[in-house]
This record gives C-alpha cells, structure tokens and sequence, in this order.
C-alpha cells in the first residue's frame, strides 16, 4: 500500500484535529478549571500534565510535591540522569524527544536475574527488579507507576541506606497497598531522618500514564 | 553484579508481597465496593479489570458495554485476530501471555508514511496511523486509549464503509473532544445503521491503561 492510494475520509464530526492546538486547548482548560494553589509553584506544569493524563481535574486536590521536587528531578535530568521505572508501560510513556540528554529510560522488570530473587525473597517481580537499579540509583529519576510493593521495596531499601535518586514520582495505584505505599513515601523524611525529593498522589489513583506525564512534564520546562 | 551478591533489604513495613494474592484481594474489594448490575453478565471481569487499572470503583457506573462485545472480541482474538492500538503505552500494556494466538499487537503512529499523511490531511498523527490498520481492519480488536482523533477518523471511516472491526474498545481520555468522540461511538449504531460491539466511558476518563486492561480481560476468561 503506498500513501497515494490512500484517501481521508469523509469528515462527519466536528472536532478539533490539529495536534497543537489539541494540547493548548487542552492545557488552558484545565488551569481554568483546577485549583493548585496548595503545590509548590515550580511544581504547576507538572501538576496540569498529570491532570490531563487522567482527565480528571480533581486529581489537583490530591496530588503530593515536595518542594524541592521539580528542581531536583530536573537538574538530575540535564547532568544525564536515568529515568528507572517498575513498568514497560512507564518506559513507553516517557517522550523521548523532551528528554534533555538523550537519558536511558530503564525498566528491568524483563531481567533473566528478577524471577528467582523474587522467589527467594518471597516478593513480587516488580520490587526484586528494584535491587537490580542499585548501580544506577545514585541520583537517578525513579518513577514508580504500578506496582506498590516496588515502592515499599525502594523505601526499605533507602532506610538500609542505599544511595538515594535525586527524586521518586511514586504513584503506583491500586487496591492492595498503593495508598499505604503513598503514605510511607509521603512520610519517610519524618520517619528515617533521610530526605529524598518526591511526588505522590493520596489515595488509590496512579498508574503508569501519571508517572510518564509527570516524567515529561520534568523533561522539559515547555509545554 | 551477580544476583549472589544482592539481598533482600530489611522489612520495615507491613504490606502484601505475594502477587498472586495481590491480584485476588484487589479483584475481590473491587467487587465488595462496586456495583456492575447495569453492565452485560459476561462483561464482569472486563469491569473489574478496568476499575483495578484506574484504583477508581466508579469508574463502573461510566462504563458503556454493547451486549455483543465480550463475545465478539473473544472470538475474534481466539481466532487470530489483530489488536489495534492507536498508542505505545497500549500496546505495551497488552499482557502478550494472556493473548490466545499469539496474536500481533500493532501500533502505527511510528509509521514513516504517518506525517506526510497528518500533514495532507489536516489532521493528528493518531488519526492518520488509523486509516494505515486499512487492510486489518475488518475483524480485528481496535483498542483506542490516547486520541480522541483517532476515534472519530475510525468512525467517518466505518461510515464511509471501511469494513467494520469484531469489536472497539474506544476509550480516548482528555479534555478536548474526549468525550465527544466517545458519545459518537456509542450512538454510531443509531446514527449511522452500522452495529459495530462497542466498550467506552462516559466523560473524560480513559487512557492507555484502562484500553489495555479491556483487552487483558478480554484476551483471557482467567483472571
């Protein structure tokens, strides 16, 4: 099949269909509609990507940002830093293209080493993949959109004293633990003494698609 | 690194490690806390996994199912059929173990032909991908999570008489035309005498995960 046979079809709905203009729309409708007034500043951009990611506006209400966050999550990302994340479907949001360095964006869930230490470890594949960023950690840009039990992996794993990433989005979701993973994310400067720049979201929401938005919201200051 | 010289790190909190029984508690509040009365019996675990993808129980109440859905994509992906996706993260999120026939899973936004043709057209790079699934179209599973775009040009395609897929899974998520394009799905039938089985959301919610939990339960009966 080459383009030339190829035809448009036949325009039946009114809708906007430029791309651009899609996005500017898109984004000046949620700041209209959103409060987020309670988030750090520098933290806006992100905050109206992650609303948009979700369509829900009142995700703002919920949304979690420590103040150095932005900073921090994106000078690690101009001096080169991973992006490591629990899930393939994290890896497939970021945009390549906003990337300011060209960064790896690494998933190790499909590592042959992952099934048997979750075995022997008596976990899931998704936090024992977590052990295996241990080179890469060290300033690193974690966004963990899946799986809780990577989460509360990371933060044990942190309390032992592990390097820690210049900044966790932590925003796995679910019915098992996500909200209390959040919670001890939200919680661990207070509890360990060790301060890490995060963002979360209270409650059950997350998924893979909030942290990628957020990923790309760090990325690159322009919208 | 060899796996020898990692350990667990030590347990500091108290949450579910087993996957397993992760996915069954989570299945089982899910269906404590939602009600799926108004949905086709055989729709059930499709619901449940999407209200699991979102961490969101009313998720349910703004879901759409046509009474031939389940049926039609289970019998299409047991035949072989193809998932179409107008988006990466879908595509990534498509559980290739669950898949009966090994069945091709095809995104192709990064198709070369794809700008020239957004550019001819006027319109995103989404929609034009979609007029690319041409000659896999017919019988195939469409799974539409990112672009209310791409759902509409499938839409005036059908209507111009491209031969119709064996089910839709249309849930572009978003805040401009979102909801737009998925109310035209649901009225396609009545408005254009063409019944192609349907799954949507009301709204704007949607996204590459709940597409991709639609087909993960689709794909296979076993949760």
């Amino acid at each position: 099949m080459t383009t030339g046979e190829l035809a448009a079809p036949t325009p039946r709905y009114d809708y906007v269909r430029d791309g651009a203009a899609i996005y500017a729309e898109s984004f000046a409708t949620i700041r209209a509609e959103t409060d987020l007034s309670h988030l750090p500043a520098d933290a806006e951009k992100v905050a109206v990507r992650m609303v948009h990611a979700t369509g829900q506006t009142d995700l703002a209400a919920a949304l979690v940002v420590h103040p150095a966050l932005v900073k921090s999550a994106r000078a690690a990302l101009r001096a080169g830093a991973p992006v490591l994340t629990d899930a393939t479907m994290v890896a497939s949001g970021v945009t390549r293209a906003r990337l300011p360095r060209a960064n790896d964006v690494r998933c190790l869930l499909g590592d042959p080493r992952v099934p048997d230490l979750a075995r022997a470890w008596g976990t899931t594949r998704s936090a024992a993949a977590v052990s295996l960023w241990a080179d890469s950690l060290a300033g690193s840009v974690v966004a963990i959109g899946n799986a809780p039990t990577a989460l509360f992996h990371l933060l044990e794993l942190l309390a032992d004293g592990a390097p820690p990433p210049a900044a966790i989005i932590g925003v796995p979701v679910g019915f098992i633990g996500a909200a209390e993973s959040k919670e001890a994310l939200a919680s661990f400067s207070a509890e360990h003494g060790i301060d890490v720049p995060f963002l979360t979201v209270h409650g059950r929401r997350g998924g893979s698609a909030l942290a990628a938005a957020a990923v790309n919201a760090l990325a690159r200051e322009q919208e």
